[in-house]
């Protein structure tokens, strides 16, 4: 309630700087602040619980059981739906509430076996990874001359070119947001002018001759044509052939599949909330992975975070007036199937949702706590991360990152996710790479304590966040 | 002839402080400094010409042409025998003296298919990469549980378990100099205990699911057992596995074959000495590379910029007083086959060799220059670098490095090579990422200025190096 005057009361006094507003405005933030502090022994029993007691590096090490298990978990693969079982199992076991899946609609694509061999100017079979939702070949392969571009204007300049052959994207990496757009639109651009395949250098910005994977987007009035990522190394090799005028012709064979969509579930486990238990701060990873690697750092590390937060809750014995849920969500790797099914069958209580997060960017030593929200709710959120400021200085950042919850901050919720080196992540994104090596139990303990702090601050606080 | 009579000045100064010793020392010293003072000029044409003329990028874009065309040049294979003959062609196009080849005996290990799959507690096929020399596998393979130790020691203490299993190295990366052993030896000490086969970490500081080959060595007295490189990855997940008590169950199957030896060849060039043509200052890399990546970075720079170093001085018109040879040695990777055949032909003329250099660390960004010769030599060493410290700073450090200069070095002819930052070569080494990607055009330039000015200087000064 004291929110939304809150809100009120921060919306009139920006705009319009009345005195009276501005001084209550003033009285409430101060009592949410001190509502806060009173949080702080809380926030220190857990943050010593994370990285130096019973639940020191628990984080990674089930993570590590729990990868080495199952290793890759793709949208529609019953290795996936077993390793859902195996989660439901384990936070009944945790003593966690109201643990159940919920039962979403997923794409179901398969990738076969793959190769792309340069057969001209010398036989050179190229490391590659076909991308999700790709069409595959016919069983003997494409087999064509290369175009070399190195953007989608170069495509243009050299349409002419284009008509029968196999286009490889040679496109520097200027940022994954930035540069991702030739993975997921390659194929389409390449078969307006009349490519029959694509091969996109990986979006990466370092490679040990590393191809990786990740979704691409038809366009239905588009001809479908087969697609897949090769190495930088091969797209660099390529390029300078081309400019030495030599001839290049490959064999691309793909067995990709898309296979009708089958029934996949979002895991849910929560703390029930003592006084508001129908409002609920949600904290999320995806299960799912890509098929290449083990999944460890996307999203695995996100997903455990998830659960640890809860875990951590519980085994200090804490009870926080409203729910904590937390949510490991299938198919975001397709695009967000399962946090879409979610959002949908959620959104007419959006106003009891205070607060969702989601860990999809790595769980390496925290950079910054990303905070999507008005100034109202940064100024309560900079006080939230105080007490983690003693571990690891935690700046309050802006724009929560998450495909998972992207609609729900879209529709006015706030939103939190953790920053963290982004050249290190691109390195093993989507590749064979992705795997407990690259994880670390510190940096999982200060992600943890980061996580657990603040959903369990805002849980506790007697007020949700001001939108 | 002043060289030797410096030398026992040296010498004599130094074991017994004689004044008039002392002095005399100083006066030859001071000339030869002179010496090398007067070369100055040349020395900056060359910088010049390499960093900024007609020499720049020369060495990466004939690199990156000969790559292209050839990929990798494994000892034995007839495709290292087309690209020593387009050596051949390409060195007599450059106008240099006395191109030709010079023969030796090489192994000829080909690798064939190969697989490693964990069977067991689950279906995981591994990255690896066969060692050169290993033998293969029955067709069917070779299956077995397997044992994970981390150390020789560790081996020792687990003995009794070994019998009949296949023995996975998961031991840290310290150095290569210091971590290779269990490449080398690894499939020895698993045989001793029983092993029926070694699976090994590869010996890299870093990992993109990359798994690096190299030679390794049998003790005759011992049962020979196939053995290959796995990931950094695989082996942690290995290690974890067995430490939860898990067993696991590999399948390696390599078609691996020793065939009989056969010949090649090393490459040699020259400018020959106009005044003292029968002593020689040797720049060197060696042509032969792995069977994977395509061996730009191992050895194909070092090649490259010992051909380099010939061109610019051709370029320029320069003509020292005794002769710059190039050699490009064949099997380095095999264990120095080329060059010990070299040295066993030439040894004899060993008192004309002034300077021997190989470049086989990587042609990055030079970190210094390293020197293997007396006190006296390693002044005028210095003084020789003194005109490229303008571009780049370059210490003279201690103890040249290259398999196959070492047999001279040893023999006491001075030695130079080029330091560089190990922890990036080490990434790349010996995989299917040593390729023209982590090449850098620049970084090249300032590595040929290097040896340009080091092998024409020492060539064009009066005197021999002191030893």
């Amino acid at each position: 309630m004291k929110c939304y005057l809150l809100f009120i009361a921060a919306t009139l006094a920006t705009c319009q700087g009345l005195p009276v507003l501005d001084t209550y405005l003033r009285w409430i933030q101060s009592s949410t602040l001190k509502d806060i502090e009173s949080h702080q022994s809380d926030a220190e029993k857990i943050i010593n619980h994370a990285l130096y007691g019973p639940a020191q590096n628990q984080s990674y090490n089930r993570l590590a059981e729990f990868t080495d298990t199952f290793g890759s978990r793709i949208a529609g693969s019953q290795n996936l739906e077993n390793a859902i079982d195996y989660m439901v199992t384990k936070l009944k076991e945790d003593g966690l509430d109201n643990v159940h899946t919920e039962a979403a609609q997923v794409p179901h694509w398969v990738r076969g076996n793959e190769s792309a061999v340069m057969i001209s100017p010398r036989y050179h079979p190229m490391a590659m990874l076909g991308l999700g939702s790709s069409i595959g070949t016919p069983p003997e392969g494409v087999t064509a001359d290369v175009l070399v571009v190195t953007s989608f204007d170069d495509l243009k300049a050299k349409a002419s070119k284009a008509k029968g052959k196999i286009i490889v994207y040679n496109q520097q990496y200027v940022s994954y947001g930035k540069t991702v757009q030739y993975r997921a639109l390659g194929a389409r651009e390449a078969a307006k002018v009349g490519g029959v395949a694509s091969l996109i250098r990986s979006v990466t910005p370092f490679s040990i001759y590393s191809p990786h994977t990740g979704w691409q987007d038809y366009d239905d009035n588009v001809t479908k044509i087969p697609t897949a990522c090769i190495t930088i190394e091969d797209a660099e090799m390529m390029q300078r052939m081309q400019e030495r005028g030599v001839k290049i012709r490959v064999t691309l064979k793909m067995e990709a599949k898309n296979l009708p969509p089958v029934m996949s579930r979002n895991t849910v486990a929560e703390i029930k909330g003592s006084k508001y238990p129908e409002q609920v701060v949600l904290v999320s990873g995806h299960l799912d992975s890509w098929d290449v690697g083990q999944g460890a750092m996307d999203d695995g590390g996100g997903a455990f975070i998830s659960w640890q937060a809860l875990s951590i809750i519980r085994q200090l014995g804490l009870q926080p007036k409203r729910t904590i849920r937390m949510v490991l969500w299938t198919a975001e790797e397709e695009g967000g199937f399962g946090s879409q099914q979610y959002y949908k069958e959620h959104k007419k209580n959006i106003d009891n949702f205070d607060l969702v997060m989601e860990s999809d960017d790595g769980t390496f030593m925290p950079l910054g706590f990303q905070f999507a929200g008005n100034s109202a709710a940064r100024t309560i959120m900079q006080k939230v991360l105080e007490p983690i400021q003693k571990v690891q200085s935690i700046p309050l950042l802006s724009g929560a990152e998450g495909e998972d919850i992207d609609e729900w901050i879209s529709a006015g919720v706030p939103g939190g996710s953790i920053a963290t080196d982004q050249n290190k992540y691109f390195k093993f994104h989507h590749t064979n790479a992705d795997t407990m090596t690259v994880q670390d139990p510190t940096e999982m303990n200060i992600c943890t304590a980061l996580w657990t702090v603040v959903a369990y601050t805002v849980a506790d606080m007697e007020d949700m966040l001001p939108r």
